[in-house]
């Protein structure tokens, strides 16, 4: 899909005004129609009835306990691993589940207990979630691109290039299901390629799978997490979309072993509980108390919860094909058709950069982000992702409209 | 108070470890009386009651806007200044607030935004909090050990010691009222000093203050940050210890200028921002709407809900002096008398180490902390701190009474 950036690219030094921008300009515009957001639809967001399921959980773990400070790990990792089995299909035991403040904390301490020495390179398809990028760059962790449509081959490339200078790629990132920028679902076969040469090259896969339970078509792909025999698959999840952002709580799973070794796996586990109690020394247990108390209610599945927003993120992606058919059908741009997720790719006949966004959401009232803000180098110069899960119909066929008709 | 380790001493491979036995290890023995932790008083906590306070948050706010990702900085930057001005003496303006997920994270992105190059050091007084030398571990920063008693002085020589070898101390983090772990609090004339110092060499102070409001012996001395004429302090506050530790709520508030530049001051908010968007991406809305709900139901200050626990605080430490004169006062032991805060500074006769915790929790039934936990040299091994926050009088009294009794 992409032209390949041959070498590592550091400190890209807009990431963090990226990422700020993503969560913020839709307030600076606020009577525009923003495509720019990959929020999920907040008409679901149900918080009284999810806070009224806390009181139950409290008395069972006990009010003046979940109050205070607690175990580094979590309190719902029971919970959450029962349903990562319902749901996911990602088997685990609790003692394997981190509980993280949001999945970007889970990010970050995976990248810098896996990247922590001179040398250490993250490897990241092209173009990739910035939050992963973007922690990258913090801690001073070189990137390398990979290929989007052919992951496994690029991949076994650049591992091959970075030891020839001295470089070893120690982890890759990658959101196989509906990805966050492009909306592309990695085909199994594509799967199994990858994980045969990340055991090989002792390369540990972050899967970051948000957007996974929510497919339009039918079962999806099983995640990496489910196919990994050789221990090489950290799974990261997140209940950001399935319940709201404001909960912040996410997780990592680690593998039972790591490439085979479980004293490595186990070790491994215990460095990132280590590193998290100096980050949010724990994740705030009310907010455990509220995922916890709803799976509890729902018997460890989240199968009824997501069936409204996804049936709902469906209609937004049909109305999305079909406005884009009607408005730029004409006008040589091309498009994908997003299985499932919050996202599509849309390729214009011109440049749409930086400036374009603030000129759109001002003159044509619309805001879309170039797919270059996610991109390490200039080949997304085309491209713009447009977020579709918080918008309704109307929305849709307004914005698109109003895009056709934007002048670059 | 101490010996100085006169070198910065890095990666103390046990603090990791230390900050979960901290947060753990009264679960591992749930009948043992523990001293061990500085958590608040549950008994206060009142979450049932502060929860209420969301749906008018919430209401105000806009409930599918609270439930989204939000703004990075915070959403209750103006309720948090207003109740620092009150309660605090800290004026400062809500775009100066950048609110984090419990104040460890507001540590750990002041830490890695201040100390960035090569020789970047931070000073911190020995003994210390170690959330704030495990960061620095951890990100790889240098640390030199300052005296308690002559800090003022002690930093400007080791200043001069840095520059020597090519270093630089950065930044200098202190809990100047009610320190954790001593229990001490710098007098007035100290903290002048210290800003001179820190002005004339350009260190920026980290004023944590957790426990200022819980002075025993009417009004203490003003914060660093109240008295910073020149644009020195970066005040780190939190609700962990006023509210309860779950909700994870804290800030930093960054000078007007800094050392007199209102743009570098500005620019170093912004980094902080930038920086946060990529561990917590922003504070959970749901724990800022509890917070921000109970502050504007008390008009902006904690003085009333923090009445009963203050007066519950200083009768443990008055009936901890009690126990400690009736206990230890013929063994030759030596101890100080709190302020205020949650931490006693306990000197035994003889050493007391990490194997003697596991022992004297499993024999004795009451857990104590080394003080050399928190040491950066081997000045503390007759020290323990106790901290009195979290028990009863009839607790205390019997906890000390099994502590006279153990035999090292």
């Amino acid at each position: 899909m992409t032209a390949l950036a041959q070498e590592p690219v550091t400190r890209l030094a807009s990431r963090s005004s990226v990422m700020r921008f993503l969560n913020e300009v839709a307030d600076d515009y606020p009577n525009a129609i923003s495509f720019a957001s990959g929020r999920p639809a907040d008409a679901f967001f149900d918080l009284r009835s999810w806070l009224a399921t806390v009181p139950e959980f409290e008395a069972r773990f006990g009010s003046r306990r979940l109050g205070q400070y607690g175990n580094t790990a979590g309190i719902i990792n029971d919970l959450v691993a029962e349903q990562l089995g319902n749901d996911e299909q990602v088997l685990c035991t609790p003692d394997r589940v981190l509980i993280t403040a949001g999945c970007q904390e889970a990010i970050a301490l995976c990248l810098q207990a896996l990247c922590r020495n001179a040398g250490d390179v993250l490897a990241v398809r092209n173009p990739t979630y910035i939050g992963a990028t973007g922690i990258a760059d913090l801690a001073g962790i070189g990137i390398v691109a990979i290929d989007h449509d052919e992951s496994a081959a690029s991949l076994q490339a650049a591992a091959l290039r970075m030891r020839a200078q001295g470089k070893r790629i120690r982890a890759f990132y990658v959101i196989p299901q509906f990805d966050n920028p492009t909306g592309t679902v990695m085909p199994l076969a594509e799967r199994q390629k990858l994980l045969d040469v990340c055991a090989a090259e002792r390369i540990v896969i972050l899967e970051d799978n948000p957007y996974g339970l929510f497919g339009f078509e039918g079962p999806g792909q099983p995640p990496l997490a489910a196919l990994d025999e050789q221990g090489c698959v950290i799974y990261l999840a997140t209940y950001s979309k399935t319940f709201c952002p404001a909960v912040r709580v996410g997780c990592a799973v680690v593998p039972e072993t790591l490439f085979g070794d479980r004293d490595a796996a186990r070790a491994l586990y215990e460095e990132l509980v280590g590193r998290k109690s100096f980050f949010a020394v724990n994740t705030s247990q009310l907010n455990q108390a509220l995922v916890g108390g709803v799976l509890r209610e729902e018997r460890g599945t989240l199968a009824r919860l997501i069936e409204a927003p996804r049936a709902f993120y469906r209609r937004n992606r049909d109305a999305l094909l079909e406005q884009l058919q009607l408005r730029f059908g004409a006008l040589g741009a091309i498009w994908n058709r997003p299985a499932g997720g919050f996202f599509l790719t849309l390729e214009l006949p011109y440049a749409f950069e930086a400036n374009d966004v603030v000129r759109c959401a001002a003159d044509s009232g619309v805001i879309v982000m170039p797919m270059s803000f996610f991109a390490l180098d200039d080949s997304q110069r085309h491209r713009v992702r447009l977020a579709f899960s918080n918008l309704t119909p109307e929305e849709i066929a307004r914005g698109i409209e109003a895009l056709a008709q934007y002048q670059p």
